[in-house]
């Protein structure tokens, strides 16, 4: 198993932890405060319950988490070195001074600061970068990546491999590329708060039901280019650019952060959202991102590309004596009002089980491309026991019968304490994209039909196969 | 039907004309543009693919559009007026005059524009408040409602009946709110790409694989709520506090908006995005708003509470023969890879249609706050035709049987067209939440159901009940 060392607990250091360790790797914690081990644990719980369910797949097994006294145990054997310590640059030499003299000479160091630059930090002779990660640290992606290019590189590898987005700033810059971005819009809005023109409800609102819709999927310059027409990009530009010498902006002021400031501030954020315990509010922003980013998935776009092309790289679920065609945990989002996983998501497992086993006869993404697929004529689920979000679901498939034109499969679903929650049934007519008439599957993948027929000629036939609803056990 | 006057078409124009006329108005166009006809028929097929997969009931029949030779003509009897000509303030002056001349005196009048204040555009006597909306105007829930009080009121209670989220400004301010913040960012972004930190495509995704994300949901002061943890705003304000006097932000200079910044900002976004055109970006931004609008309606946060509240209030299906359950579009997300609603989303249907009868019997949210609920055991599904995003889908609901615990349902699935597309036949145990075991109802909805019992006692059993997988017909 890979390690990763965390320096320096809390949300940060803790989002890291987790990061690493639902992605396998083995996990050693330094941090003098006696609360780390309560508040990694914490953000730890927060990470279970939401990363696995951004994927159809289940993650690696979870690596080994230790809690160690001193800064040489945590680095030993390391394969990454994390460091998110309180934003003091004596502090941070200090901390790095000893990594780059403790830690194994091919680590990757990162430190997690939005505060100091790479030349900064190396000042002293310190091998370090910037690794600058994004709250909550377990669900977004996105990594920026300041300093030595080798090093830089030898990082984005790694964070790829933990289903991040590693961002390589071509220079380094007080507060890297988001910061700056985000100081911006903080700057502006301490303004309005100020002055009166809004609360800060108001103020989330304005963002959350318009652009920030927007900027969650494509960005500034995207949505700035769709904006343009057809007309372009350099078109759009020249009409805005006039509106810059509008004496819009008060950023050029920086307000006063006055006690009278921060009161009225803290009360209209108690009024928004004060109803709301702050683990509350991370389980809500939780389910919405894992949520978001599930959407996301469908079309590629920004994070949901990231969690495809990590989902891709995870192992494929084992060969047993019938062909695991699911292995995934089951997302919160496929709870309902009832507290378990609602009826249309075991169909849905259902339909991946039978996405996969296509895939496994050939028929897939490229054989659809070129024109044939299988659509589903029936299905049918039985609903044995009830399934809780978080827990794994392993589904496996049988041919019960594949001639000529129909395909009929039988799904086992088991729970990941062994229970069988559900079983279903289904018959798929292959079908020529072209006319959408049924016609008969190319050879290639009559051959692998076959073979699996062939496999499970002599297994009995489950006691759920070829009932109808209603119909006495 | 109310009437909305839209004067001056393009995108913004557009939009709001789709917007209107997908909530069942009628809208009439003057724009003096030959081009804007066409301009809003590429609009209008947008949101027409777009708006009604928010939802999961169908919207009111599309009003009639019309386009009008003169103003006078647009506005005669309009409910509400809506201008989005290009933001010259004569200009703004002559037709705002010409608006509160000829439109009825009880009517709406509002402007889109983003570089004006009220008191700017009345400055004449015209009668008009600020209604400012965001890109695409049929999806994005926010408009910023600035001007006369009595008149924001009246505006801001239409605004929600066409499922708009008004947000009314304490103050006029130059650029109004959202834009403020617009404008903060995009100047820090012109000096990113201006000094060589980024390219367009990376500052894109240093805010959608982070920040971004958070913001579509939460906005920027509940995030930092979280961010401050269980101590309290004030306490992150006042650690946030002295970060303001840091020589971070450029925004204090206005970059030079000259000719070879255009150039290189240009050229970054063609190799960004120039693969697509501006339609299919366009497409491309509709699915993923849709997908993660619909992912906000699980929380009810920010866009996904607007369209629960809108929802709610559109009309129930009619009653007839057999009790309607569902009438809804299907969304594009509901697509496949075979290009028709995927297997899965039959079932989310027929789910929606169970949950929809067990309201008609009293088994609603109330009675499972109350710790008693349906559990589905079995279901089988009939996939007898195609259908595709955007097709009308309406459910009728069947009891075949119901006996003490079990209540036993057939729906009809019908396309738009009347094709019977599918078939679902549910079997529904009755349960308690506490023991999580069957249980017969309360007498309330076994009373419920014996009315459905008697009233369906005559009707012909559908020729697909009782069907096992695989039999023939």
């Amino acid at each position: 198993m890979p390690k990763a060392s965390i320096i320096g607990g809390g949300v940060i250091g803790g989002g890291w932890a987790a990061r690493f360790l639902l992605n396998g790797w083995d996990v050693a914690v330094f941090d003098p405060d006696p609360e780390a081990e309560r508040k990694i644990t914490e953000v730890l719980e927060n990470a279970r319950r939401a990363l696995p369910a951004l994927y159809d797949r289940l993650l690696p097994a979870e690596g080994r988490l230790s809690f160690c006294p001193t800064l040489a145990d945590a680095v030993t054997g390391a394969d990454w070195v994390q460091e998110s310590v309180p934003e003091r640059l004596d502090l941070k030499h200090k901390v790095h001074a000893e990594i780059t003299r403790r830690a194994p000479s091919g680590a990757v160091i990162g430190s997690s600061t939005s505060g100091f630059k790479p030349s900064e930090l190396t000042a002293q002779g310190a091998r370090v970068i910037v690794a600058h990660p994004f709250n909550p640290v377990y669900l977004l992606p996105l990594v920026e990546l300041v300093g030595d290019a080798a090093h830089c590189t030898q990082a984005a590898e790694m964070l790829r491999g933990i289903g991040m987005y590693p961002l390589t700033v071509r220079q380094e810059i007080d507060a890297h590329i988001a910061d700056r971005l985000l100081e911006a819009v903080w700057r502006e809005g301490l303004w309005l708060i100020k002055d009166g023109i809004c609360t800060t409800e108001e103020l989330d609102d304005a963002i959350r039901m318009g652009f920030g819709l927007r900027w969650a999927q494509m960005g500034l310059f995207e949505t700035y280019r769709i904006a343009g027409g057809e007309a372009g990009m350099k078109h759009f530009l020249e009409q805005f650019g006039p509106a810059l010498q509008w004496p819009w902006t008060k950023l050029m002021d920086v307000p006063e952060f006055d006690a009278a400031l921060v009161e009225l501030i803290a009360e209209q954020s108690d009024a928004q959202s004060g109803h709301m315990s702050i683990c509350e509010l991370e389980r809500l922003r939780d389910d919405n991102l894992v949520g978001m980013m599930r959407a996301l998935k469908r079309t590629g776009s920004g994070a949901g590309g990231v969690i495809t092309a990590h989902e891709a790289a995870l192992a494929a679920p084992a060969p047993m004596g019938l062909p695991v065609t699911v292995d995934r945990t089951v997302p919160q989002t496929w709870a309902d009002y009832n507290g378990h996983m609602n009826e249309t998501h075991y169909l849905e497992a259902g339909a991946q089980a039978s996405d996969r086993f296509m895939e496994m006869i050939g028929a897939d993404a490229a054989y659809i491309a070129g024109g044939q697929s299988y659509f589903t004529a029936e299905n049918h689920i039985t609903y044995l026991d009830e399934v809780l979000a978080g827990s794994r679901l392993t589904i496996t498939t049988q041919v019960l019968a594949a001639k000529g034109k129909a395909l009929h499969l039988f799904h086992h679903m088991h729970r990941g304490d062994g229970v069988l929650a559900a079983t279903m049934e289904s018959l798929l007519l292959h079908v020529d994209l072209t006319t959408r008439r049924t016609s008969d599957p190319a050879p290639h993948v009559r051959e692998q039909i076959d073979r699996f027929v062939a496999a499970h000629a002599d297994l009995a036939r489950p006691a759920q196969a070829g009932r109808f609803v209603g119909q006495r056990p």
